[in-house]
């Protein structure tokens, strides 16, 4: 018989694959189809491991930061995708969230819960360079991804050059690098047409 | 104007974003939807950061561990994804994923193209610890998928219990307690009749 500790960790795997149906607003580069949670969480852990180095000035834990952002949008299960330019959903957001957090990590045994719990606050409360990174990432993959399906999210759902500088502003200040990139996207995005200036 | 390491290194992240089109056999619980390499990979790294305490008599470098999930299927972007109770299939797959690695980690500046092409093969030789726990975790996940879509990519695939118990045979000898558990689903799949007995 399989321990109750261990019965506790499968539940929580098992209950976890439904983030593979909570789909994002941008598209998978080349494909009509939207982008699901399970997907970016994978992309971010890949960033993470090859662009931990050009944090600045700061020391960062690369595993701190890998843990962070596979976990990061598991509150979705219940707390469901909220589209970072919609001010309205948004204003509920942290709400929906804790409940959801206290639901899905409160599958898991007790140290594992408390674990996940703080790695998610961390990241949520940007209070550290690895919760900063990560946090920074977050906001540059849909932006490869937007950049790469020639705007088409931001088109159709009327967003502008100024809401995309806004959500990433605070990029540089952790890495100066990645910061120059996403200066660099937004102008040509803005140059190609896939991005209205404003 | 941004360095060349970082232009290769975005360059190789908005080309692993076809691993979203990999379909593997397995369904995503509770749909129709086959699941997606990426997916697959995320969810391994969860359960390998839930699940290696249950290494037995080994160290496990938990950092090592989710580098190599995470990265482990890029290939199939070139090599495509290889049932794997497909022998024909089976037979040039090494051929097939040696020659993705060289394309896609050879997009990489030079240390990093490194790095993944020693996690991949180490992962595919199964030398290390990281690399059994990381193996054993590719199997339990779509074990715990098939048993929770009640067989039916088995049966979509006449696939029996004898081809399961094979495939998850290793389990065992890396950690007892995820042995244990592979024999219980396999047996309640049998008994529910998800999985034909042979």
């Amino acid at each position: 018989m399989t321990t109750e500790r261990l019965k506790r960790q499968i539940e929580f795997i098992v209950e976890i694959d439904k983030i593979k149906q909570i789909y994002r607003k941008n598209f998978v580069i080349g494909s009509e189809r939207h982008e699901t949670d399970a997907e970016h969480s994978w992309h971010l852990a890949i960033m993470a491991m090859l662009l931990a180095e050009h944090v600045t000035s700061q020391q960062v834990d690369v595993l701190k930061v890998l843990k962070m952002v596979l976990i990061h949008d598991i509150v979705e299960i219940d707390a469901g995708d909220t589209y970072c330019f919609d001010k309205q959903a948004g204003q509920d957001k942290e709400e929906r969230e804790t409940k959801a957090a206290d639901r899905l990590f409160g599958l898991l045994p007790g140290d594992q819960a408390q674990e996940f719990r703080s790695l998610w606050e961390e990241f949520e409360q940007r209070v550290s360079s690895e919760a900063r990174l990560a946090d920074a990432l977050d906001r540059l993959q849909p932006l490869l991804l937007h950049y790469h399906t020639q705007g088409k999210s931001w088109q159709l759902n009327g967003i502008t050059s100024d809401k995309v500088k806004e959500r990433n502003k605070r990029t540089a200040a952790i890495a100066i690098e990645l910061g120059r990139l996403v200066d660099e996207i937004i102008q040509d995005s803005i140059k190609k047409g896939y991005l209205q200036n404003s």
